[in-house]
């Protein structure tokens, strides 16, 4: 993830190398990104989202980075006009700031390394790093104080591990997954029994043995105190390329897909199936067992109870079509007003009906 | 935890063991539980779920496990009937797969383990481990690395604490209490007194001491990430055979009941008491100060906000007994159509009335 | 944090130092707080909530500290009356029990510290606490084991950070913070652009480095498991005494204000900014690029999706003020009764345009 950086270039530098083009001063001198209130005549700003406009045109950026059909707007301002400006503007940060370094290289003598354990070359272990017996850890990876690898775990090649990350005895991550902190890969599922064992005097919960693991796949990415359970048998699959926000939890079994976005907050129960490119926004709750096609998306703090086909987005709770969801909700909104009508209604037919009984219509 | 495994055994043998009755061939050889998906001749699955009848049906498992009502429709297959299939798969699993082994026993040099602490017989204590002064190990404990047990803390017989679990100071955990990765016992709870006090300039949040503890009985295990606060006064307390997952909070003051079963995200405010075999879904909330009756059951992400009667199932936001929550939804989810009606009612009742009022009824 | 304690004082002795007056015998002697039910001759207990009169009315506690209002009911009562018994109960929490001792003063010899560290004096740091190059340490804080502190990052004075905490490169907590076990300060937030780009076969999520940081201002107290994401530019900020429960998630670029008060769960998205004295109940969320202005206050479990005005209390899903909300309740917990009348509104209506149809009215 180490770019070279660049903090000094110009918007048709930027241009040029990213794509789109330089409105008004094309060789202005750019050192840095910045919001747009804190931006000054060296920074690039960028507008994405449209409740933003009324700042951007308020802002002292010496370049806006934006989509065409906002430029008009900003008529006389050096811009950098481009069709996907989010990107771009990532594209940017690569280059004017970049990824933040990682420590030094090296195996630190306070690392609890194994003497069955395999180290890839160029890793950076860190005092407290713990690694169990049997566990492979690939080449260039970074663990920071406090990080745990269980037996017969193995971690693949540029990893990186923050502080306090537990990966369970064999588990498997996959190339470039960055773990943030406190994060935990493999703890075992809420799998019980609820029986009154012969052997037993009352009914108790009996812990089925967690004969599986947990596998993360390439390029995966997951925020702080994230929790992804170990499989009963099996494993449960965290698809390559998908990133997680905080706070997330996977439960035993599933399947999740590639390319897979999940806010932070989500909690998905067991034995849960997602495609490719599934959205989840925050706070989202998945019942077990279900399946989310390709490119499903929940909007945040829905609860999920139903398969949802590929394509879809759907929100509430629980979670339906988000069309008939906002449907509901409006009409939910004018339940007072609907009740007065029916009260109106009650009143105007109780007179007819009195109108008839006294025979005088 | 740790059962004497045999992965060389059959459905005969199984079902002598742990109940049932073997149909079709009850001396085939099993020697591992599987999926219905990844089962193979040698494998035993189950079926306990009635949605996987179809892929039970297609599975090439060796035995499948049913109960006496699904047996019917898999005539010619090799079964292993049971009235509660899924406690006679958990027995299997201990059998054919069993509880992953712990870490070898003993206490590494580079566990810090204060002078004044005492540590049980045949404890295995992992590097980077901390047990500070006053605290009591029981026997045959384990802690995995970066565990930390607080000042006076009590651990009991037969505890695994894994990686990243901290016990505050004074808390106290029972016999056989399994705490996964991260998860904290005994923090401060959010007490605070907001007042503009005589030395202040401003109104503030004053903090209350915690002079309180928490207490986890025997046979408890919790998740990953889990938050146990301590009490202001007296202890919280986690009942005996009360299983949480991961990224449950309970706040201070709780007493928790036995035998309750707590699923991901669930949160409990301060000073609520549940009963024995409580069961909460995911994502539950549960408001300050309520009591929840023996064997009361709360619906995944439902918000309970008033008492709740042992031996009812509750759900819904505000949470209400289910019968009521669902036909509640069902009205809600017929708003669309009920708005219709009305609007047609509207219609027909004008009409009525002008066909009144010009009196030519 | 450490006030001096006196275990033997008397209610007018309380009552002198504290405001408010004493009822019955002034001068009883008084040796702890105890809850209601556990209070003996010589303990305090307090009654704030007014559902707590009859745990009040049959305590056994040497004096009751209440308000005016509540005096009545509790006549032959020693009684300690008090505007504001909850602040007077803390006051009195910590001249009787007083908050726990930290552990003793010192750095001991296997916390690892970075030569290139500044730490201040009279700080106790542990063993297995580990302090980057270049950060910055204040006096009298506390280190307790397996605390992370990443390169350049600075901890005022009087901090403590407890078990397991992570504070990253280059983020600042300022003075008397108090972050407890496994709370997470400045991991990257969920910062990525979607995107087939040049050199990619398919759509990813590509991430975008995270240049800014996280700052905590003095006297910010956070709950076991918190997670502050740093901002892609600029800060994140916490403002200064503001107090969060365990499993508070905020977003990058988040600007929460001074006194902010929020219970456990509550997850708030990027770039929201929320005035002062703002309060959260639990599991409440909040979406992206939102205001919410000083004292709002948002009912547990509730979503919010719109600006909060000053001063408003809001509620629900999506979250709109408290008032509205009860009514929306009230109206959806009518709706069967409702469906009854319009069902039965169509039948008079069929019946009396029949007879209109039929000529006989």
């Amino acid at each position: 993830m180490q770019d070279r950086t660049d903090p000094d270039t110009t918007v048709a530098a930027l241009a040029a190398r990213f794509g789109g083009h330089a409105v008004g001063e094309a060789d202005r001198r750019i050192r840095r990104c910045a919001t747009l209130p804190d931006a000054d005549a060296e920074a690039l700003s960028f507008l994405a989202n449209p409740r933003y406009v009324e700042p951007a045109l308020e802002s002292a950026a010496g370049c806006v980075l934006l989509s065409a059909d906002h430029a008009a707007r900003f008529e006389g301002r050096t811009l950098w006009v481009h069709d996907d400006p989010y990107f771009a503007f990532r594209q940017a940060m690569t280059v004017l700031h970049g990824f933040r370094p990682l420590p030094p290289v090296g195996i630190d003598a306070q690392a609890w390394i194994d003497d069955t354990a395999e180290v890839g070359e160029l890793c950076t272990i860190r005092p407290g790093a713990y690694v169990a017996r049997g566990a492979k850890i690939g080449r260039r990876v970074t663990l920071y104080p406090n990080v745990y690898v269980g037996k017969q775990a193995v971690i693949g090649d540029d990893c990186v591990l923050h502080p306090g990350v537990c990966v369970y005895d064999g588990c498997v991550l996959g190339d470039r997954v960055v773990l943030h902190a406190n994060t935990s890969i493999g703890q075992d599922g809420l799998g019980y029994a609820t029986a009154k064992a012969p052997e037993d005097d009352e009914v108790r919960h009996h812990k089925i043995p967690c004969a599986g693991n947990a596998v993360v796949e390439d390029d995966v990415e997951m925020g702080a105190c994230c929790a992804i359970d170990r499989a009963t048998l099996g494993s449960t699959v965290i698809g390559r390329g998908t990133k997680f926000s905080d706070h997330v939890v996977i439960g035993h079994g599933c399947t999740i897909g590639p390319h897979n976005l999940f806010v932070a907050g989500v909690g998905v129960a067991g034995s849960v199936t997602t495609g490719a490119y599934v959205v989840m926004g925050g706070q989202v709750g998945v019942a077990g067992h279900l399946t989310l096609g390709d490119g499903a998306k929940i909007a945040a703090s829905s609860k999920v109870m139903h398969d949802v086909p590929p394509g879809e987005s759907w929100g509430g709770t629980p979670a339906q079509p988000l069309t008939q969801t906002k449907r509901l909700l409006l009409q939910q909104q004018r339940l007072p007003e609907l009740a007065a009508v029916v009260k109106r209604l009650e009143r105007q037919v109780g007179a007819l009906e009195a109108r008839f009984d006294t025979g005088h219509a």
